[in-house]
């Protein structure tokens, strides 16, 4: 590794868009998860494919790792730089480059965060759904397969990215994809990279999917008497074929740190939230639906609303439930597992994780974007404590263990990183990993894109 | 290659289930398209994941060339053994091995075809909704990543495969994605077999989606003055978020063909052809939002229907296209191009394509899935007639560069085959073209699987 003139070089490129200072390289030494903190040897600020091309030959032609990086949002270690190198950080490449409303998509830079995209997209009545918690790059979002509250109706990040451009470690600029919804011709490169979290290449560009916002949206909202009632009428209405906009789980824990902070006064007992996307009739017509089948699993106090302020004050408790959790312990922060399974399988899982943590010292709450089988439990930690975050980690893991018994996954949006390398043989068989493996040599011999990582651990 | 050596072999190994018999050879040497045949040296018929593990590593060990092949029903050469070797066809790899109401999916071997998954599915009130023209096999459907009708509102194979298991030229199964509706765990090696039209090995087993049957369906059909009038309004009811599950269009050539065969009484027009799907309220409502839109452009006959009997007739005749479009011409074969653009594009295509069949000796209809922007040209050609052939390949290449210059792709859900190989690099560009052969290679190092196409050719 010839780092030294490798960060010169950069530097004559760049100027003053690599720096060594120490507090950007803290900046990202870390992501928002728990997993132990790695410097950069220098942070790179691209603008411009060419730049990014110019990066990736200079750090292979010296043999220095680099690290691509979107806003750093991710959970389990994604962007920590395990072997040093340059981390290449991509806000400033946060140009919206066509909108196309005829067509339902947009061309971005894959800097351009989430939130960014749906300001601009306000005048032309089409938004981009996929709603991870954080303002995430849609760079990031990609390489995390990431999703949210919506992905039931409108797909993840697999199902929204319909072309890329992506610098591979040769230093070519290769492009996926096309403007056509649909395609047969050759390999899905797209999909090789959605989810790769950064370690076959950059990604520079992204043509995304729009969807029409719709004329109406109805929120509904219902308390059940176990989580198993929850569960089994989202079931029925997924095979009624009500295509639920969102349906998020909350338990009866999470519903009392919502009431304690959004002075909320929902019921305090498993709780499903719905919102519903269509016509005024039609979302009517799916609330009362749904409201039927919610009756015949001893929910008892079905409220839905189409009134806009009556229905963002119930999503905004949703949104503020972080807080809200952190608010049960002064001082705590929250360690979160993700784990997805087979819907019929899930008032179980979620039953068994709830046994878990009564069976703990550690408070927490379950959560999940339920029409996807997807669920998060959150454990209330101090952060200085060693013991609290081993024994956090501990039921983290008993989630995925538990997950794979009943063909799930060990993340459902979160991803890799370096986190969950770990459950990637389990879940997925010695010759699945031992191809994903045989990729990354092929197009990553030298092993120097965000190492350590995907395609190598595991 | 020791190819008797492996014909030994493999007759140890199946007995009657590998036949050197010229009949059955032949079979073989084709598909439903107009490329040149070429007979493999044997077809070999296993049962077991076991017995396609040992064919292929039969072939492997001894340089044998090896083609997977379903139900034969690709139209671009993708099962024609250019080298010859062993076909691989899965017709007896036929069990439906589970289906899982509750989770909405259902797991098959790959020789499975699309009716026999659906008449089981009967008394599920689950549907597969992947329908190409042909009773094609599921294995073969993935590897091309077939689509059909109702791929606007419920997705192609793209959307619907959850899971694979698949035998690799190293002889290992691979077995990708989980039970899950979705993932961040690793490459996503689904979507690489997804499309690859056998060329990285043979898929045994699927996982698939199901989407229930509606509580209702409504039909509507429609003539307007010009194909732009059909297309903006499909456009706009996409804006509008109308969820289409059906929406085709047809030229006035096409309508006279069907209204001789199938005996209807359409208006000789460009014509669409809607179905709805949803409750009886939705259903309607549907029909008439976008019965308004139509009459915007100019529609002057939209007629809908919840009627099973009538909605049936009406798709009978769509269905019977194949049919009616020959007897124009008695004696002929249809020669049918593919591609896929966005959809703002598309009536400026159509209009082109149409003006080409005007400018050529050659008759020709031009129909299309249009929520995806896929539409396929038919050119009536006597099959032994090599001018009229020529024509049509000639006319079929057009609509390819035209496609392309518009950020359209060279085929929407027939695939590349061998006959749109040479389409690949200005498709996709030497970077991403070179990629494919990268991972062909890693995979496939002796460039046994399916040789002589994509990864390799292009």
């Amino acid at each position: 590794m010839n780092l030294t003139h490798t960060i010169t070089a950069l530097q004559g490129l760049l100027g003053e868009r690599l720096t060594t200072a120490n507090a950007v390289r803290d900046h990202h030494s870390r992501d928002t998860g728990w997993h132990a903190a790695a410097m950069p040897d220098a942070v790179a600020f691209p603008r411009t494919v060419g730049e990014v091309q110019e990066i990736v030959r200079l750090c292979v032609e010296n043999d220095v790792p680099m690290v691509p990086y979107g806003a750093g949002s991710s959970m389990e270690g994604h962007t920590i730089p395990a072997r040093g190198g340059i981390t290449i950080d991509t806000r400033e490449m946060n140009q919206i480059l066509e909108i196309r409303p005829q067509d339902g998509l947009a061309v971005v830079q894959s800097g351009v965060t989430r939130k960014q995209l749906n300001t601009e997209l306000r005048a032309t009545g089409l938004m981009f759904s996929v709603d991870p918690g954080a303002d995430a790059s849609l760079g990031g979002m990609a390489s995390t397969r990431g999703s949210g509250t919506m992905a039931y109706r409108y797909g993840t990040m697999r199902d929204n990215v319909l072309a890329l451009k992506v610098v591979t470690p040769d230093g070519k600029l290769v492009k996926t994809g096309s403007r056509a919804r649909k395609s047969s011709t050759g390999y899905d490169l797209t999909h090789l990279f959605v989810g790769a979290e950064g370690t076959l290449g950059v990604i520079t560009e992204l043509t995304v999917r729009l969807h029409p916002i719709p004329e109406a949206i109805s929120s509904a909202v219902c308390a059940f008497p176990d989580a198993a009632s929850a569960v089994e009428t989202v079931i029925e209405a997924v095979q009624y074929g009500v295509p639920m906009a969102r349906v998020e789980f909350l338990d009866a824990v999470a519903v009392a740190g919502v009431n304690a902070y959004s002075k909320t006064t929902m019921k305090v007992a498993p709780t499903l939230m719905f919102e519903f996307h269509g016509t005024d009739a039609w979302v009517a017509e799916q609330a009362q639906i749904v409201a039927g089948i919610a009756a015949d699993h001893g929910a008892e106090d079905f409220v839905w609303t189409a009134d806009a302020e009556e229905r963002t004050k119930l999503w905004q408790a949703r949104h503020d439930l972080y807080w809200a959790t952190k608010a049960i312990r002064p001082g705590s922060e929250l360690y979160t597992g993700d784990i997805c399974v087979p819907i019929s399988e899930l008032a179980g899982q979620i039953e068994a994780a709830r046994a878990d943590i009564e069976d703990s010292f550690l408070l927490g709450q379950i959560i999940g974007h339920v029409g996807d089988g997807n669920y998060h439990a959150a454990y209330i930690i101090q952060p200085d404590d060693a013991r609290e975050l081993a024994e956090a980690e501990r039921l983290a893991e008993r989630l995925v263990e538990r997950a794979l018994t009943v063909g799930g996954t060990a993340s459902g949006e979160h991803g890799i990183g370096t986190g969950k390398l770990k459950f990637l043989r389990a879940e997925h068989g010695d010759a699945a990993v031992d191809l994903m493996k045989t990729l990354k040599s092929a197009i990553d011999p030298k092993g120097l894109m965000n190492p350590g990582k995907l395609g190598q651990g595991g």
